[in-house]
């Protein structure tokens, strides 16, 4: 029997490329593909299989029209990151036709009807498994937003252990973050500088080459959080299904391409050793530990840049916490004495565990399968 | 009368080359001035208020006969960069000899009887002033690390009028907090890479084009915390005269040429409002409020190059914190309203107020006679 159908709906953007790459890196097994994209793009091809793959444009006939299939029924899978307006127009469309849809833009995210996961977080958020070509109405999943996707998978194994009390997360996100138009604002505009010319702005308002910024999504005029601040905590609250959850974010703009770190804070609820977070760390499913104190050696995100794991390091205990009754801690803490306030560093790949990999992930889970072969 | 002689001690470096320009851009009255390094840049020659000053090497007799002075007699005011072992070899000699010695390194910077001083943090720390020529020994003034510097500036108007319980504070740090070199090899590896080729590490461990890392000091092997991250926090409680200080630093070196910023989440020991902390820090010295929520407009390293002032923005209540036996904050705190957490970004220049107009600063209100004219 053959794979399932999948349809990549932006599959010329920079997480499009990132989800065929996936899909085959893993090995799944895959039916017909379609690639569909905006117009411009339509005659282009990609390759995938050791096949050329055209790429087609979006229209009702390309994403609902399959050959061996009833007319109108949506492929298996639809992956679309073709941003909000798109899925919003195509997703429940292909949704009421059948179709699996995962979606990577943040159009649904917080509705309530459509669970938002990440699979090392909150799978059982996951409707059940369906086989391809199953009648009646498919699903919208929706994939969450590339920082806090990353985030969670380190803080999730120590809310489940400990419970998180609170968070206080500093990001250095990556171009890639806006897509294939921001890394090449990145290195435009660095060859120009390195050139002895000028940066000259034309996705981010400020100067990129050399310099970092504040997050470029609208800030809240009352509380001066921006949007991606404020979906760091929003996601959280929903993945994690607490809304007593407290994380405050500072999201920037580093002149990197394309992954993220973090810099997190985190207050437990109950204390823990230095000893036994890093032993959870070390268990949990997607992490892996980067942490030589002697060599310096530590994640970046060139370390993360291509693969698949969230690394974690500069593992250590919060020194600043207060010492109930005791004022702060000692500044020699070791590593089995218990304590509420641990912090570290993270770097994922904006594009592959940000994006294109864990809706690949929650793909592998819903659609009957869709395996690694 | 003449102004003070003055010798600039590592004058070739980023950080002397920088004290050059201060001196003449804040037109101080300068008797003779000596540009002292190392014997490879001797013969060299630098531009100082119209003029070629040449470079000298280093030693007994360039440091401490000065003409028209008794010999043996130290300049008026050394100011050192040249790294802590040049520091500790002739710092003292100099002192000995009658100079205000100004050090940039971190030679004595915890040394219980040296003061390390801010301006506009702890003046009250510094020597009485001293004319020039004045018989008797000179003393040691330490300049502090460029990451508290910049910290400081904006943390001590909160401290004074509601005092800081704790700050967590992650940093973003520029190359040039490792000198020329450090420049350079970011230039040569991003130039090196836009046209194709790979980077190659040289003076730090990691490539740089493209990426960040942990901040290159040692990290110590029982609290994990590295160098930098521990000045951060040994020199704000020297600075503050208060060991009860709760400061956690996470230092990345970020690829960015001569600024540093630092994302700052604070807990006060008493409440206060966002009005009446913007307030307070727009009034307080060495400090600019770049913050237009709608327009996007925060600070940056390239807005903060070149200047002098500490720039502040994001300025924001910290939800997160939690409202004593109410949980969390509401999510829509008003500016009037008093909570205990705020946070906000800083950017300043590291070569400037992180290090070359701090201690002609310094300078300035010690030795009679070196005012702006």
């Amino acid at each position: 029997m053959s794979g399932p159908t999948v349809a990549i709906v932006g599959a010329t953007g920079a997480v499009g490329v990132e989800m065929l790459a996936v899909l085959e890196q893993r090995g799944l097994k895959v039916g017909t593909l379609r690639l569909l994209a905006s117009p411009r793009s339509a005659g282009k091809s990609m390759r995938f299989g050791g096949a050329d793959v055209p790429v087609q444009a979006l229209d009702e006939s390309s994403l609902l029209n399959w050959p061996g299939r009833p007319a109108g029924r949506g492929p298996d899978l639809a992956l679309f990151s073709a941003g909000s307006g798109i899925s919003k127009q195509w997703g429940p469309i292909a949704a009421a036709a059948g179709s699996v849809v995962v979606d990577n833009s943040s159009a649904f995210r917080m509705d309530a009807g459509v669970p938002l996961v990440v699979p090392e977080v909150n799978p059982a958020h996951l409707p059940a498994p369906r086989a391809p070509g199953a009648p009646g109405p498919g699903c919208i999943i929706a994939n969450p937003n590339c920082s806090t996707i990353i985030l969670l998978v380190a803080l999730t194994p120590l809310q489940r252990r400990w419970g998180v009390a609170r968070a206080v997360v500093s990001t250095y996100q990556a171009a890639s973050g806006a897509g294939a138009q921001g890394m090449d604002e990145l290195l435009t505009q660095t060859r120009d500088v390195v050139q002895g010319g000028a940066a000259t702005p034309r996705v981010f308002k400020e100067p990129y080459a050399f310099n970092l910024f504040s997050h470029n999504s609208a800030v809240d005029a009352t509380t001066g959080w921006n949007v991606e601040e404020h979906k760091m905590l929003a996601e959280t609250r929903k993945m994690w299904a607490d809304d007593s959850v407290r994380i405050s974010a500072t999201c920037v703009r580093v002149p990197v391409l394309r992954a993220h770190c973090e810099s997190v804070n985190v207050t437990l609820r109950r204390p823990a050793t230095l000893r036994e977070v890093t032993a959870a760390l070390a268990a949990a499913p997607g992490l892996r530990i980067i942490d030589d104190r002697a060599g310096n050696d530590f994640p970046t995100p060139l370390k993360a840049s291509g693969g698949d794991d969230v690394l974690v390091g500069r593992l250590r205990a919060d020194l600043s916490q207060a010492r109930p009754g005791e004022g702060r801690q000692p500044d020699n803490l070791g590593p089995d004495e218990p304590t509420l306030g641990f912090e570290f560093f993270i770097a994922g790949d904006q594009l592959r565990k940000g994006a294109a990999l864990n809706a690949v992930q929650i793909a592998e889970l819903v659609v009957t399968g869709l395996r690694p072969q």
